[in-house]
């Protein structure tokens, strides 16, 4: 079968299709928008019916629903779970959009909207493609899952019992998940890994009352002072974390996984005019691409005690407070590394200073090797496409989900994306590149026709 | 003239003047009272003439008004300044007072009042004092000056350009001062050292907006990390302060001098108690007297940047903000050492950090040598009304107008103090105790009768 042409074929109809989808403002953090929420949830239902699929199942949970549907009629061969989600983020400002946010408008080849590449857009090439796999007809190159929850931009509440609780009936041989980026036009991705996450709050109290700094200044412990001695011990001064055991779960980088990463050429001088930056600045030994995606990090986000306000308090505080994440990699445990750090703060705990550790999030990083042969399957299928081989990249954020699914399902997990770095998503004017979107749906099929 | 008859003959009538004043709401931060801080000041100056002083003067200012009298006839004699103020500080919280704070009450000995102790009441002793001089007939023992301000709890703002200007017209042998304490009921002391101030703030900028801590996380600077790392190095491990060149102008304790500060019996385990600390603190191989009398201080009075909300936030900080302040003593200058720990905060600012600096405030210390004929003098009548020596302290405290009053005019200024230091000055329940009121004037007119 010529997929090409039968997806030029039928362009217009499935963009009305994506369109009518995105139309439904499926924003999950919002609670007034719980029915719209609902309403995606049936209308991609709906679709999948219409696409051949079977036992279609809208799941309930506390949250918003789970869609789930299967097509199991390639006896012997394997089994592809594709995983998305059909919820979106919130659209503010809204003023600053060209277009409303759920009035979607091609204009340039892209398609503008919330919801266009992150990750309706993204997602409805896997409904397409499977619907083409069908309609072709016997036999089958593989057998199918989708599961696509509506919570991915809230955390994935529901989604991580859900995999547990039905493990089995999700059983597959690969995920594949189109919900990462390309390295530029024409350049495609392959992520081989995301960061873990941990986080904490450090709060610090002395004296009962804040003092003044007259009458006890030199006599009694500050609490800002003792905060930030503690925060300054966290790295050392070649920017590496001095938490003791903090690296040991962390692989070190081979000369061929440096190599796989200098392929994503990088402009450090263009990164410093964009972000207005003197210097970028990292662990010592690292490149940026290294630093941001194949190596732990440990960031203070927030921090506050005494006197904020116009001029001089002449005051000792009496609290302090600051919230710390990590991203993490490798084997790095998110528990682990949180008591490594608490073990930290209580062995540097200056006199005087009573220390309270909340620890909060926790996700498990992701890796896969570059040579899992599905990994070297989906490299081959983008070449063919877009004439050139894919670059392996590590991602420096966090998607917990895909960690679960990998381990819970004992799968290798094919992060095949197809959107553009500055398609602004989470942003106003998100918009999804259709070139990518006539390139997505036939790099897909050659996929699943090849493994 | 028996001093002691006289002034128990008068007790009542002292007392019900002394009332009469108090009952007037001088609030110099509170515009709603300027009429009062001005009734407050002619108040005075009517008082002043009544008691037979001569030149009595209610000087205007852009604030409050500056109050002069003089009484010049012991040709031959030394002149004697008495500075004071007649403003008060605001009442807030009012429902904490046991009484109203401007309806005096004597209870148990003790008069209560905004302006009991801080300082109407203690000036008062001065009023009656020479009252009881000029009553007495030549030859008097000394010629006297008073300058009273109405801004002393906003910083004497006018008054310090008014004493540059009329420095001839204030000339004077020695400046006597009754606004500080004794060490306990029956224990008195005089300060021969109050600390200078200086304070900054100290900004830092990082990127042009926040950035996600996972894309760019471990690439980029933190301006909570660099801000963290340049507070952390005005330390070191023992306490003392960083900063090169910041102990250049403090003077070595002398075994004399520590040995005085120790007669103020200090007992730490109960400060810790009375402030629920864990720990005193402060720099290393001095006592907690010393630290917070003779030796100078850098407190980090606030702070602020970055995420303070609930919850966790994956955010790196392009802004951080500190203020500073010093406690000065000996010989420092607030302008040296400012410029020290600017040069100090460029010479550490790591890699990609933008820091700002705002110099504010400048005071320099007051320190006088307790062997001055003059403080061996006052004790001497401290010692003949109370029976016992006092201790010549150091204050941790900062009233920048002793030290303008002992540089601009060259004499030695005298701090003699009748307050004690539960009488919470600046809080509900002001009071003075009346057994400070009856010695304060003996020890006043017998000082001024031993020059």
């Amino acid at each position: 079968m010529d997929y090409k042409a039968y997806f030029e074929q039928r362009r217009e109809e499935h963009l009305n299709q994506l369109k009518e989808w995105i139309s439904i403002p499926s924003i999950s953090a919002l609670s007034e928008h719980k029915e719209d929420v609902n309403r995606a949830a049936n209308w991609l239902a709906e679709t999948l019916k219409k696409a051949g699929l079977e036992n279609v199942e809208v799941h309930q949970t506390q949250g918003h629903p789970i869609v789930y549907a299967d097509h199991l009629h390639a006896p012997g061969r394997p089994t592809v779970l594709v995983y998305g989600h059909y919820d979106v983020q919130p659209v503010d400002p809204l003023h600053l959009w060209e277009t409303p946010p759920f009035e979607p408008q091609i204009r340039d080849n892209k398609l503008y909207a919330r919801g266009a590449t992150d990750d309706k857009g993204q997602l409805f090439l896997h409904l397409k493609a499977v619907e083409a796999l069908i309609q072709q007809g016997t036999p089958l190159p593989v057998n199918i899952k989708l599961c696509i929850e509506g919570e991915e931009e809230v955390s994935s509440t529901n989604l991580h019992p859900f995999i547990d609780t039905y493990k089995d009936k999700l059983a597959a041989d690969v995920v594949v998940i189109s919900d990462t980026e390309l390295l530029a036009p024409g350049k495609p991705a392959i992520s081989t890994g995301l960061r873990g996450l941990c986080s904490l709050d450090v709060s610090v109290r002395t004296a009962k009352s804040d003092l003044h700094s007259g009458t006890f200044g030199g006599g009694v412990p500050n609490a800002l002072h003792a905060l930030v001695s503690l925060l300054a011990s966290l790295h050392d001064e070649k920017g590496r974390i001095a938490v003791e055991g903090f690296y040991d779960d962390v692989p070190d980088l081979t000369p061929e996984m440096r190599a796989e990463l200098a392929r994503k050429s990088f402009d450090e001088e263009q990164q410093k005019l964009t972000l207005d930056l003197d210097a970028l600045y990292g662990e010592e030994g690292y490149s940026y691409v290294e630093r941001t995606g194949a190596r732990p990090t440990l960031e203070i986000n927030g921090m506050y005690g005494g006197f904020q306000g116009e001029g001089t308090k002449t005051v000792i505080p009496c609290q302090a407070h600051a919230k710390i994440t990590c991203r993490l990699v490798g084997q790095q445990n998110p528990q682990d590394i949180l008591d490594k750090i608490e073990r930290h703060i209580r062995s540097h705990t200056p006199p005087g200073a009573r220390v309270t550790v909340t620890q909060r999030e926790k996700g498990n990083p992701f890796t896969i090797d570059p040579s899992t042969p599905l990994l070297q399957k989906a490299a081959d299928a983008y070449e063919r496409v877009y004439g050139t081989r894919p670059v392996f990249t590590k991602d420096g954020g966090s998607i917990p989900i895909v960690e679960a699914l990998s381990r819970v399902l004992s799968v290798p997990v094919v992060l095949m994306g197809f959107g553009l770095p500055d398609e602004n998503l989470h942003a106003p004017n998100e918009h999804f590149h259709l070139e990518n979107f006539d390139k997505g749906l036939l790099t897909i099929v050659e996929f699943l026709n090849s493994i």
